[in-house]
Formats: C-alpha cells, structure tokens, sequence
C-alpha cells in the first residue's frame, strides 16, 4: 500500500466512510486517504480507532466520529460535529472542507435463517441499517456533494456498498435481502435525480466472501487461493469510479474473486 | 363478471386478500370469491365493505376484517378472529377451513417526490408498508399455506402485487421503490424456501396505470383506449397463476397495457 | 385432455406452431386445437404426424407442413401452401382465415459442451434456428397478427419458447445461450414495436426439464415426483398469454417446477 | 494523453485489440500502448493506420492486421502472421510474445429500422458481427490467454465492448439487439468457464453515443457539454478491468454519460 505523501492530499475535500470495520471500509478509507482527509463513522470506536491511527502513521488525515446512520439525528449531530471541530477554518479559503466523496458500507442483518425463524425485528434491523440508514446518509451528504459539483477534482461520488443479495432473494436470505434490495432501489433513484447534476452514485456487487480478520475461518471456494475477494482490490475499484469522467459514469458494477459460481 | 354458484364455492379452503381496494383487490376478490370464501383485509372497514357486499350479492362468500399489516400484533389478532370466529366449525371435517390462496396488495408510499423534499417518515412508511407487512402477512399465512399443500386443489399460493417501481428505481421514485423492492426480495426468498415444500410465492409487475375510481381524471397513455390496466385482467393472471400445476410455476411476471412504454 | 367439440372451433382464425415434437409443440398444438385449427411447421413430417392425427382424432383441425425455418424461402413457400391449399374458400366471408396466435418453438443447438471443443457451425447451427428463424416467422406472421387485430377474439398473440439459456450464459453453454439471449431481444424489441398497434408478444423462460418420451431417462430433480415441466402445464401458461387482455399484457414469464433451483 | 516510456512497455506480452476506429477502439489501444506492444485488427487498413501512426509517435509499438473476425479463416491467418512476423524471436526468451489482453469491439449492425422494412441479410450481418465474430475472437484469444496466466502481470483479459441493445430489445432495434444480446450471451458463459482458470473475461455496456468525429453533428442529450461519452474515459475503464485483481473481478459494467436517461 503506498503512503500518501502530504503534498498529494487535498487541502480543499475531504471524504466520508460510514461503517468501518477491519475489511472494506479499512481498505476504502486507506485508499481515499492518500488523496483526501478522511472521516470514518461507526457506531463504536473501537470499530474506527485502529484505521484511525492507520492512515495518520502513513501520513493522512483521519477523523472518526460515532454515530448511527440508522439513526437521523445521531447522524445530523455527527455531521455537525465534524464540520464544526475539524472543518473549522480549513480549505482553502477557510470555509471548510468540501466532500468529494461519501461511501455508504454500513449493513447489518447479515444472515442465513429459516423465514419462520426470523422474527420482525431481525427485518426491522435489516431495513434500518440497509435502507433507512442509507436513506438518511443520503440526506446528511447529497447536498454538500451538490456544493463540490463545480470544484470537486472529481465528480462529487456517493458509492454504496452492495451484496449478492442486493440482485437475488435466496432462500432463507429474505431479511438481509430485503433491506439490500432497498439500498439498492435508493441507490438506482438517487443516480438519476442527481446523476444530471453532477453527483456520481455507483452501487457496487460484492459478491463473494470478503477476506477479513473476521472470515479467516471460513473457506470460501473450497480454499482456493483469492478465493476471498481482497479489501484493496475492492477499494482500487472504489477509486476507480470516484476517477470516472462524468461523461462515462458507471453506476453499477460487481465484484467477485475469479473462482465463485455465479 | 360470472356470478360464483354456491356449488362451486369450496367448502373446505379459503382465500386471503391484505390491501382491498377499488382497484386489483375489489377484483381478485371477486374473482377468487368464484372458487373460495374469501377474508378481506384492510385497515378500515369502507375500504371492504362495499366489496364484502358486491360478493354476497353475486352468490359468494366473504368477510371483511380491519387489521394493520404493518403491525404484526394487528395482523395475528385479526388472523385469529378469522378462525375462531368465522371458521368455526367449517371445513368438511369441522376443523375449520384450510388456506388455499393470500394475496398481498398492500403497499402505501406510491408517490413521486424530489429526494430532497422528502422525510425519514416517508421511507419508514413506504418500507413499514411494503416490506415489513408482507413479512408480517407472511409470517402470518405460510403455516397455513404449508399445511393445505397436501389437500389444496391447487398448490396454495401467496401472490405478491408489486409495480414498475419493485424493478427500477426512477428518479424520484426512491422512498416507494425502496420498499417495493424490499418486497420483491422478500419474495424471491420466500418462492426460493417454500416451493420446494409446494408453496408457490408469485411476484406481479404492474407496470402502469391501474384503470379505478381514483384514476379515472388520469389520462395514461394519452388517454387511449386500454391504456389503463383493467382490474379484472390483473385477476385473470392472479387466477392463472393460483391454478399453475406444480411442474410449471411462474415466479415472476410483468402486467402492462399495450401501449405502454416500457 | 379436453376434447374439442366441432362448434368450439372458430371458423374465422387459425393458429401457427413452428417447432413441434413430443412436447411442448404438441402439448400447445394440441391446447390451441380447442379453439382453432392449427398448422403445425417442422422441418421433418415425422415430427408434426402423430400430432395431426391426434387433434383429428379429438375432433380438431390441423395441418402439418414440412418447413425450414431458418431458410426465409422454405417458410415463405409453407406459408404461401397453407394460404392457398388449406385456407382457400374459408373464413366466415371466404377470403381465408385469419392468424390469431403464432407460437415459436423452434431451437436446435441445445448442448452443454466446454468451449474449446465447439466449432464455428455449432454456433452457426444455434443462431440459424434460434435467431435467424424467429426472425423469419416474425416477418412471415407479423403483417397477419397485425391484420386480425381489429376482429380476433382475443389479442393476436406472437409466443416465443426461451430457455434458461435465454437469460443466463452458463459455463459451456455459450453457443446455445447466444442463440437464445438473441431470440429473446428480438422478441423484447417486436413486443414495443407492435404492442401498441394490439399484437401482443410474449417471450417465456421455460427453466427446466420438460417431461417428454426424450427425458424419461433423465432424473431431474432427484428424480422427485413433477420435477419435470409438463408440457400441458406450459400450454395452459401459452393459452393464458394468448387470452389476456390488450391491457394487461405479459411480456415475459417464467416457467419452473416446484423443486427447481433457481 | 500521457505518452509511453520505452522502459515501461512490456517485452513478454502484448494486447489485441479488434474492431479499432476513431472512437473506443482508438482510445482503448492508446491506452493499452502505454504497457503493451498492441496489435489492431480491422478490417480494412485504412481504420487502424492513423491508430499505429499515433502509437508509434507517443513511443509505443504497434501493428495493423486487416482480418474479417466473423470469418474464422481470415481470423486464423491473421493470428498466425502476427506470431510469425511480428513476434519471431520477441519476449524475454525470444519465444514470441504472450497475449495479456483481447479487446473485442467489433460490431456492425447498428440502425434502428422498423422491423418489416429489415430483411434476412441484415439480422445475418448483425449476428456475424457481433456473434460469430467473438465467437472466432474467443476461440482465436482463448488459448493464449490461458497460456499466459501463469506469467502475465495481470489476468489476461478478454474485454467486450456491448451496447445499450445488449441488455434492452427496444423497438426498432431488434435486429442490432439480437447480435449485441447474443455477444453477452457468450461473453457471460466465457467468464464463467474461463475465470475459474485466471482468465478475466468482461463485458462493457455502453450506454450512451461515443464522442468520435462520426457523431459530431449528433446533439446527444440536448447537446449538453459531455453528453456524450469520451473515448478515453472508456478506454480507463477498460484498463481499470484488465488491472483487478482475480481476487475481485467485475464481469460487467455499465458506462454512460451524466446526463443520459437511463
């Protein structure tokens, strides 16, 4: 992973991660921190703390803060927050920071259950933390992407971090599908509507079993080496279309390793 | 409309239709009400009425009851007073009747707003509505569905209304499509689980203007002539996918007046 | 099977099957037999004999002719023969009959085999009977559909038979799903041509086996009881499509046993 | 545009590309000139001439072919004068270079006609551009890109440029859409058989009109400022795909430009 040197960074954006954790959201932020400042949330420290100190020993700017996206007003009092304590008096004009870019990783209700098993608030959660949460992240950051439209170096992104179960209901999947198909209905709306302004909404695949910490146990096609998809190679793709011309928008690709059926 | 004869009526299984209205649910409760009892769903009563009515009328049999589908204690209490109190004693055996076909049609939220202008309230209830009452109508009705597989004269069926927007996320369309979506997901992993048991989960794309009341200064099409989706086809296909042999399902198919875009 | 009685039997349309056999071209023959006569097309009269003298038998009209599809002047010529020799006198004025639905069921080049094994005339083969004939019967039948639009009893109907192939390029299956993703695009494209002038196009994902005498060795689905698609099944689906109303119309379904994975 | 080093242009691969003018497959070449010596088939030199000139100016290396890709022979000669003449003694053990990148951008056909005024040789000459000839591509690239997995600095890729009628039968453009439909077709089955072994095979849609000398007079969306997309932003796109990692591979995107209606 190359360090970012400080001359590279921007003195005029930042960027926004919601839910980070030790795999994509880690990768993702690590990436865009060699070109911006970054700021990560999470609902806990614990879960930013660590990228935190990461980006800041390589030589990026890093700021977490706590909040839950399901949650509007946690959200707006994070936003606050960060433009107040960290924003304040930078840019290049001492107005503050404007944001190139916001990613949307956060998603909970993960899992493989029986439907008769499931009870109400396992979809309540799914929906609140897929559909709601991005619901409201789009509220918090659409328009200051709108802002960064005309000085942004790069098309102002909002990218948002899908599933297999975004584009297929499997069986004993319908909790966790439901609230991805609706992140992703979202995500197809809002490319539209803002798409002709000038914002840039990707929704991205992944499709596979991503190699964290957290998976080393689990032997994702049979073992194979890349069987798990690598956390970088899905941030050099998040960068790639935060880069896109805005004449060549992709607004949506998927990720897989090289050995998964699909 | 044929009017259903007594004769004809099952005396052993019903059908259950959430979300009656003047438009698809008027209809294909009149058209299940050939071949079943049929239990209306609604949450207030001048939404059934007049339905329940029309069906008595033709020869047929029907309940109208107020239940929330969103609000899953609503729904089981409604769900019981259907059996204690109408069931009772019915059935060949006197063990009250089985459920042969639900019918989920429900689905607030339909609306076309900038994304801006809209409120987290708006999500939660096109999501509450959409994919959280057809979780609740499921949970409610696949027991049911399960155990009529056996005696069902056709393979007890849950059909699903969506819209275009269960498909694609318009500009605008984002709160509704989120939970129509949600719903479709719903249904492809409860099609996924329970088919293979002989329960078939169906999906519906209505892709249009449904031709009602509420529609009629509405001029779809250009105001050609069935340009407007006729409630009563909407029931034909319903009809024809309840009445599918098991070796040859539909799960998903699309309803569109021949002039529509599309 | 029901048998068709002589005053069933329009005296002013016919319906066109290209592509017949054991099973779904006889089952859809013989399910079209109940309303009008037909004209069964395949390349060899082995394939349409037993089933014209099975409709005869139940008191149906039908005609069997000995045409190539994929050569535009052996269908032109078949076509030009049933106009003169079968049709000459009828209808309810003597000028002919009209065409109400023309079904395509035609597709060489089904085959799993791995890539590098396949030659140039595999895919030939494949794209001359999927594509390249689909086509033909389109120009041969369209300006017909188009003129029994204003007195046909039900929309006239153009019924295409798609594989899984026709969605999904699985491995080892490219030459046969090019062929299929082809007919299944030019069906999408002649439905928004000449829906709105009433013809109506529908395109089916028939996702399975199909119980015919050729499978009877293959245990699809473990061999479960309906694991395989019966072909009465999918001609009621074919007749449901042909009978819908010009508002309502259908453009593409699915069709799977209960116990297929999908 | 930057211009190539010698020092960064590979001695062991090199990238082919087929179907180059002055839009995508100019841009796609220039880009992949950057780290391979590129081979551009056309059918006539006078599409690729200006193309080698250009590379050739910017430091690159480069080679004309003329070959009909929907002709397997022509093909056939083409690849093995290109072994033989321009790779004689080449690659760092002077066995001739490995193929690190197939780039099929090949496609004829494109028109919107109304459907009865098409005939038979134009769904011929869609099919055998589009189809076929990436079916001779596949069948002439395949086996060297399977060779050089083992070697190659990135997955050997075999990247397919489709087009909005890839994924969409509109009307009026079936014929187009059935050769660009059965491209993916193949291209999908490819990337299923072929990915497991390394080889990444990708398919583009292109969704919007390219900004080529051609489409000057063309005012796409309202001739708004990068309303159409730019050569150069999809030949990125194209390098980004060639660059993942097999650990996260994406099978297909969608470029367009900001302002399309999608």
């Amino acid at each position: 992973m190359t360090t970012p040197t400080a001359s590279a960074i921007s003195k005029s954006f930042y960027a926004l991660i919601a839910g980070v954790g030790p795999g994509t959201g880690h990768a993702v932020a690590l990436r865009f921190a060699r070109a911006y400042p970054v700021v990560l949330l999470a609902r806990k420290p614990e879960s930013y703390e660590a990228i935190v100190a990461d980006i800041r020993r390589r030589g990026g700017e890093a700021l977490g803060v706590s909040a839950d996206t399901s949650d509007a007003a946690s959200l707006r009092s994070a936003m606050e927050f960060v433009r107040r304590e960290f924003f304040a008096g930078k840019g290049e004009d001492g107005r503050g920071l404007g944001l190139a870019a916001a990613v949307y990783n956060v998603g909970a209700g993960f899992g493989v259950k029986p439907f008769l098993e499931t009870t109400v608030d396992d979809i309540d959660a799914s929906l609140a933390s897929n559909a709601r949460g991005l619901y409201n992240f789009a509220q918090a950051t659409v328009p200051s992407l709108l802002e960064s439209v005309p000085t942004s170096p790069h098309p102002p992104s909002l990218i948002i971090t899908g599933a297999t179960a975004s584009v297929r209901g499997s069986a004993r999947f319908g909790v966790f599908a439901a609230g991805k198909f609706a992140a992703r209905a979202l995500g197809q709306s809002l490319a539209r509507e803002f798409g002709p302004q000038g914002v840039h909404v990707a929704h991205v695949v992944v499709d596979g079993v991503i190699d964290t910490p957290g998976t080393k146990g689990y032997a994702a096609n049979d073992g194979k080496e890349d069987g798990k998809i690598r956390p970088d190679a899905i941030a050099e793709s998040y960068w790639h279309l935060h880069t896109q011309h805005r004449s060549s928008f992709t607004h949506e690709l998927d990720l897989r390793p090289f050995v998964e059926k699909f």
